[in-house]
């Protein structure tokens, strides 16, 4: 990093704001355009799906409730909004751990299950035709090895914790 | 393209997965992770702040409503919603375009400038921290030449048209 004073502001050289710009409206889109498809054929946000994916990966089909926000980049409070919607439709239920009555579990339905499984082809057809067919394979490869990086980033600053 | 039987979903590869599972992450955590410091300092979310960009940026700081939009990367519902609120702060205004009254204008008042000229410095440091000085030179363009792209492609299949 160059020194600087910082009661100045270091702005953005011109390239730096292009590739910046690409980036904020690409993170602003996508997840919109995904939920198009995904809410219009399954009902779900790409949020939701992101979720029910957690759930259904976790051992049992149950996770605690700030181990799933993690996976799904999420607000331990937003969270938990989106899962008393998904609990009304009768697809997650929660519960206290029976490890430690503190936290709580949620759980995968065999009903959610069921949605998720519904979903997953439509919604992995639309991520190939926006994002993983549309990129050469080392594209894809370099857009994930810089959003892992960028992943740790957060990490380290505590961002987004619950 | 390979052919494929539509019938059949073609899941994604391990390595495939693995990136666009660090994507969706990224796309998730990132906007909440920038809109803790701009609502913190200047009560202004990152969509928010790029509108004001799209207005400072506009001649004579005024712009329609349907372009606007598509500068943030916004459904013009979810803009007129952002917009509203922004009105009742003062920070903006509209009115009908003096060239065509079906369309209407978004336009940055004095108070929305000063606004925006107060909350940028500290933005651009907090995307420095996160996201700027964290890549190499040629990761933020590789980044950037992705996700151009990738909006490329989101124009093409007529995403996110308001």
């Amino acid at each position: 990093m160059e020194p600087y004073d910082d009661r100045e502001a270091r702005w953005l050289s011109s390239d730096e704001l292009a590739a910046w710009r690409a980036v904020t409206l690409l993170v602003a889109r996508l997840p919109a355009a995904l939920d198009q498809q995904l809410q219009r054929d399954s009902y779900l946000s790409v949020v939701e799906y992101h979720v029910l994916v957690g759930l259904a990966e976790a051992p049992d089909r149950r996770i605690r409730m700030s181990v799933l926000a993690a996976l799904a980049g999420l607000e331990l409070s937003r969270l938990s909004h989106l899962v008393k919607r998904l609990e009304r439709r009768g697809l997650v239920y929660r519960e206290p751990d029976p490890a430690n009555g503190r936290y709580t579990l949620a759980v995968l339905t065999d009903e959610g299950a069921r949605c998720l499984a519904a979903a997953a082809p439509g919604h992995v057809a639309e991520v190939r035709r926006l994002v993983v067919d549309v990129l050469a394979p080392e594209d894809l490869t370099a857009f994930g090895a810089i959003a892992t990086t960028l992943n740790e980033r957060l990490d380290e600053c505590g961002e987004d914790q619950p």
